[in-house]
């Protein structure tokens, strides 16, 4: 199967969205000259271009694109072609309201925005179809052409009655009799038994609770209906350009797509990412996805979109301070990334993103925002041939599985306090500063290649992953998991003891006897001035623990908090950073995982891709950092001995 | 009329829901063995069985549960047989969407939950009939039969068209014209006047303000729509077994029904209790609730459900410590509560309710729930020849009217701030920090057997209830009325004065000049340190008044915080909790009212129940408590001479 | 045309609302003897009566509304009558259902509160259309009355079918083609070409961001529609009685009227005035909607309701407290009020609003709002002779605009925290503390006999508003503009460079960077100690400023926070409240512009009226005022010289 490897060639690829619809034609010249100036040698087209493309239903317009397409060849820049079945046109919801979503509320949701589109509409799917199958067609032998990007951003839901016999498909599929999705949906609880398929409906607005397996299964159905809605997309592509690879953009750690399950399904796995540049911890949240990113494509990756300035979906949008856009951008290809792509190529003046910034601003190519686009386009291009397709090794993974996010991410829980994506955060932070390089994986995944699993939080675990923690452990492997960890069935059904029985032998625990959730602000003191936050346990020990931290004062006094029993560690509550940090730092040396980089100071993070150390001043003040032995610099060119000064948001790509 | 006392036969029940259609057979043995080691001798069965009971529609399924009715006859434990019509089968909202209820935005709530039926469904309502009908045609002579719970916590609102119709028809009822409607409603104010029958709806969304009294009386449409749903399966059960009692659950200080009315429709009076384990308050808030289900029982009551841990619908669900859940539940029957009984048995393993504890957790037998639920037991049976049907007097009694509630909840309002039943609760808290065992009341009650009556909050009161209060005072009684009292009529017409008359002359006011909300947090500072929180108001006194406590400082300086004439109390703000019980404290003495032990530390707990005094320390620390003279401690078997001390959540029943 | 003069005839109009339907006639009489005791010289009748005046459809009942006419006749008390279409009668929305209004998800608004209509109901305009007719027709000839009163406060929006339908002819009006709308509307972008007109809808509910130009369009629309509503009735009621002038009450400041444009089709301009009595600030949001309303007016205006006590919408509804009614009506005359009117004139026993004060309270004749109300009649008959008809200059004028203020209030924008209203009363308030009379003023308008010209922001900015700006400042002018202003086009098209490029020349900005929004709470410092909050940004300047203020510290360090260039001045933060009114002052001194009075005290408000000066305290603590010379106060008849002392809440009309 053709990769990225095919598109980039040996480069990084740079550059964005190119909406040059909304232009007048005299401004395409000038777009070329600058994207040139910029080493721009990328560009996405046709992300939202179906009403231009098909503006009465059945009709085409292709010439609008086969000058673009052209003009993109001629300027030699390559084209990745975007299917534009992300917002269809409104004569379709117009003619065929059928094809519009229903919320869990009953409402409609209206053409005027985007992703009005419902994934189970048959209409829908067959416009799309079609409108795929003449772009292929005609752009399938352009030499300007070089990756499928199907539709944009799959994240909708439909609760409407297309939805709903799809849904019950789906189920009949999963399940095969009535009976068999009764005792997985546990309706005797609360009289929901089924006696007739045609009685099965999504999860629609409720007097009280719903039913929280029939909630999972519909977060399960969504992902795999967007799915086959992509895979019917990219199959018609494939068809005309076999030898072209296929991508669609992930949002960054997005509720609604089993991400590991759809990256089976491309050729190149891209994702956006949009890191808050007031956020302090913005750069580890942008490691966390460029990690899970390159997990799902098992080498190099794409940046599909990032913002060179603000973005425009927040309450308060900052922009990138001077330097940070060209720091995160070389920490994306750090972490795996050969392509270093924007939302957008030139900012729009009308629509609602217009304050969303863009490669060139509204202040135009005076504006700092495309001077810093131009520097780093000659940093891209001055070290892609030493990095393009370099492979990065880590020693550690954290697990990540999307059903066990939904599952537990239920209506009436222990805490609400507890947010799944904030525990996987606030681990793969603490690995982050400990300068620990972490894979993602999926607990089905062989882990036998690391010498440390990390598991913040996998409230559902199906027993073959239970099989597979087990044997991992077995196997010599180094095993902690966080508390909320093995407690339901792939059903959502609570395993008898409220947590595997294997799992607790694991760790030495004999009784769970009950959940101690936290307030906000509340801590749980324990030995050794370890402070837990947002949960806590009442845990009785077997005894066969080789080591615990026991709760100190409150009701837990003396009860075990951390439990270690040979190479598998039980942790209770959430540490503290600094502790957990100092926690996951003590038990990665005992397996044997070394950082990146000895003695890193704080803010500067440090990574290795091929025989590349990467490093990255994430303060604004200067730092120096010790790097023993004699090194080329790729960016500066400059010989580094020993150590190195790097600037206010400074970066070095370190060549022995 | 059978009563609890045909069901407790001289014990206290003591057990819970039991589900056991959500557990293989297998099990049940296992359930038997441990209810019987716990002391459980009362089940409730059946109480969401419905699909399992009629999975199509007329089909009937009893097998299982003539099985379970069986073994718990054989294994000596009482059942509760509860009507299953708290949640229809799917099959029913599906052939007769009907049956769904509508809310005021114009939502169906769904089946998937439960109480998806809409309680002026015909179509419901005759299915529910049906199954009421066979169920109690079928165990109406077994012998494990004790009581009847029909359906559970009704607490449903219906906006629909059906309900629609039944609100016209409940109206015509109760004003027998349009004009009367019209005259009751102010519908000169905003064009409201209805020409027609057919015009009048439910309170449905609107552009702004609705119309109060419509409000007013669709609350108590509802809460009689509600009773006739109880009352036709009452009725059919009664049929078949006039022998025994029939209860069904209220919710703890539920706004929608006026348990006052529905009370006297039960056999047993049975409640639902769940105050929070973190609330430092909980113990007050369960002994309110147990006061007014006392009330409204005039004798023992059956506490039907309480959590033997967390709960599962708050943020943060807490365990309850060691020892609480014994405390709390003696604490009910020190206030009148003839049966403890818990949601559930057995937690559940699936559904929405698998967070929610049960007697047996999923730490099974071996967790702390169970094996406090055990000992618990024990103290119970020890206790019960003691106890059961004993009786409490209180010299107390606290008014509460669940119409002035709905009036006074109404949409635009002097403050938003003022929350009746948090008003209603500082009052009664503070008569239980004073030790003073209270009633509550209605207001058309007979209180001439009160030495002391307390008004938190009656912001609508009748004439005849005027009248009652004033017979009440010159029939030698004392009263105490907070803010907001008398202000509105039956139909929520403001009173001429903005207070009744009757009422002002009562008290020494001539003018009640204006309302002065506070802020949150903002406090009315008064003579002799005394500061009131939430309301203060510009009163002109009319120089008749025995007493006064001035406001100090601000615009109301000077003007009377409180006045006294005679026995009669007004408190025009509602002072900070230590102010409010020594005021009380004080008006008490003055009425010869004392608390049942004096000298009670602080977090210590008093209340006679027969002959008996029960001390309840809800403090972690032991605590010494002087009891002169010579008791015989039930719980402990122990002599008691002059002092006794409890340790942590430790509880005494002194028998003297 | 006839105008306000018309009504007052050299006295100031006193009274208000007049609701007499909602009580038995035999109060009538005792209103008017309370009314002549306060001086009420002017009633508004027949406001919500509709269902009174047509209990049925095309039925009349005028009867009622004679024998008041009549009544308020001899009293000598003449009426504002009002159509009565804010509140259709219950009939129309059951017989027509499609006269209700759909919110923009779906929901229907019902009938039970008010403003239940769709203003693009061609059956609600017809209804409408026809009482009016009989109405105008039956007292054209009455001499009670004085003025029409249309509707009451216009504020609907509908989402429905029929507003759709009427949206499109208004959007093919607008634009002519479809063409022309897809280019407005830049629908290129996201895919939402229009090729059919029947395709185009309101914004309604949807997936992600709406298209905000159609979202600006729709908010035209509707200001438009509701214009159509009012225009329809008042030519009814003119071919009636030409002789006599039309209103309509507007909501102080509401966004959903274009009031500039509406005030044009008025022969009377009025407004409904509710400041907090709780607000600090609340004589300076009174002063900005008594300034925009004469400016709307130019001339004599018409304070049409304000509360004699309490409102009842506010979470917490404070009364005014003693005095406060009297100097807040003085100042509302002090700023060209010749009509100082209440909701309502007796507070309603019943309905949605019977905890909104009136000049007659729940209390009566002997409550403290009464006793105030006749006191303010004798002051306001006292100076009325001198202050009838007289008018205000002011020097300096701030701009304002609904279209800019509809257009930057877009979902996705730089900053949420940056709300409009709160912008523009920041800058007006640093005019009123620093006591420089202001007028408002539409860009559009003639800016030629200002000295001073403030644009709080204006983020829209027509072609022809950036030359009038340009040459008013080229004509003498002084201007100062705060941030995002002249930011985008009548399309919310952004303009090059992210501001209008003559306007950065104005000020000497080569080039704008980027947009830095502040955090809440978060401020940026300045040179000389100013402190920038809300926003800031990143500007270039071209060198040609003759001042400057940089940024000190952070990523602006040194950069431009304010410009000057000439007399024109731009701010690219909010100064915090001290600064922006010393900025403001040291400018005003500049441009010649100077306070009502010289060395006013904190707290006291001058204001010129024709030959008068008006001084009012704010304060709760008397205080004295300079004012140089022999003057004679209206209120108190006294000689004053050189100096003045004003009680708490105290005020004098000085006349030289």
């Amino acid at each position: 199967m053709p990769d990225l490897s095919d598109v980039t060639r040996g480069r990084l690829l740079y550059g964005g969205d190119y909406n040059p619809e909304q232009w007048p034609e005299e401004v395409w010249p000038e777009d070329v000259r600058l994207m040139k100036e910029a080493g721009v040698n990328s560009v996405t087209l046709g992300v939202f271009s179906w009403s231009k493309l098909e503006p009465r239903p059945g009709e085409r317009d292709f010439g609008w694109l086969d000058r673009l397409m052209d003009l993109m060849h001629d300027s030699g820049v390559g084209v990745v072609l975007a299917t534009p079945t992300a917002s269809p046109p409104p004569w379709m919801g117009h003619l065929h309201p059928d094809t519009l979503p229903r919320d869990a509320e009953g409402r409609t949701e209206w053409w005027g925005g985007r992703q009005h589109f419902s994934h189970s509409s048959a209409v829908y799917r067959r416009y799309a179809a079609a409108i795929t199958e003449d772009l292929a067609a005609r752009y399938a032998g352009h030499p300007a052409l070089t990756l499928w990007h199907i539709n944009n951003e799959y994240c909708t839901y439909d609760f409407g009655d297309e939805a709903a016999a799809r849904f019950r498909s789906w189920l009949r599929h999963r399940y095969g009799t009535l009976d068999a999705l009764n005792t997985a949906w546990g309706t005797a609880f609360w009289s929901q038994g089924y006696g007739d398929w045609a009685e099965v409906l999504p999860p629609r607005h409720a007097h009280y609770l719903k039913n929280p397996t029939q909630v999972l299964d519909f977060k399960r159905f969504t992902s795999d209906m967007l799915l086959e809605c992509y895979t019917a997309e990219r199959d018609i592509v494939r068809r005309h350009t076999p030898h072209l690879p296929v991508t669609t953009n992930f949002m960054p750690l997005w509720a609604g797509q089993d991400a590991w399950r759809w990256a089976e399904e491309e050729d190149v796995v891209s994702v956006d990412l949009y890191p808050d540049p007031r956020d302090p911890l913005g750069a580890q949240s942008g490691a966390l996805v460029q990690d899970m990113t390159r997990s799902q494509a098992r080498g190099p990756w794409m940046l599909m979109e990032q913002a060179a300035g603000a973005v425009n979906w927040r309450r308060v949008n900052r922009p990138k301070p001077r330097g940070l856009n060209r720091l995160w951008s070389l920490q994306a290809v750090a972490r795996g990334a050969d392509a270093v792509c924007y939302f957008q190529w030139r900012q729009s003046r009308q629509g609602a993103e217009k304050f969303h910034s863009g490669m060139v601003g509204h202040a135009g190519e005076q504006g700092r925002t495309y001077q810093e686009v131009k520097r780093l386009g000659a940093d891209l291009a001055r070290i892609a041939p030493h990095v393009s397709g370099g492979r990065i090794t880590a020693d550690v993974a954290v697990l990540h599985d999307w059903h066990s996010w939904w599952a537990g991410d239920q209506e009436a829980r222990p805490s609400h306090e507890v947010d799944y994506p904030r525990v996987l955060s606030a681990w793969h932070r603490a690995l982050w500063q400990a300068g620990l390089t972490t894979d993602f994986a999926h607990p089905g995944h062989d882990l036998s290649g690391y010498r440390l699993v990390v598991v913040p939080q996998l409230y559902l675990l199906t027993d073959a992953a239970v099989d597979s923690l087990l044997a991992y452990v077995r196997g010599g492997g180094t095993l902690v998991c966080g508390f909320l960890t093995g407690v339901a069935d792939q059903d959502d059904r609570v395993r008898p003891g409220g947590m595997d029985a294997r799992l607790r032998e694991l760790f030495g625990i004999r009784t769970l006897h009950e959940w101690w959730p936290l307030e906000p602000g509340e801590t749980a003191d324990c030995e050794g001035g370890l402070r837990g936050t947002l949960w806590s346990e009442e845990l009785e020990p077997d005894g066969t623990a080789d080591e615990t931290v026991p709760y100190e004062g409150g009701e837990l006094d003396g009860l075990p908090a951390v439990l270690r029993k040979g190479r598998a560690w039980y942790v209770s509550t959430l540490p503290e950073p600094e502790a957990l940090r100092a926690l996951l730092t003590r038990v990665a040396t005992g397996a044997g995982v070394r950082p990146a980089l000895d003695g890193l100071p704080d803010g500067v993070e440090a990574v290795r891709r091929g025989d590349l150390l990467f490093l990255l001043n994430h303060d604004r003040e200067p730092v120096t950092v010790d790097v023993p032995g004699t090194h080329h610099d790729l960016l500066t060119e400059a010989t580094v001995t020993d150590r190195i000064t790097l600037g206010r948001y400074g970066a070095a790509v370190l060549k022995p």
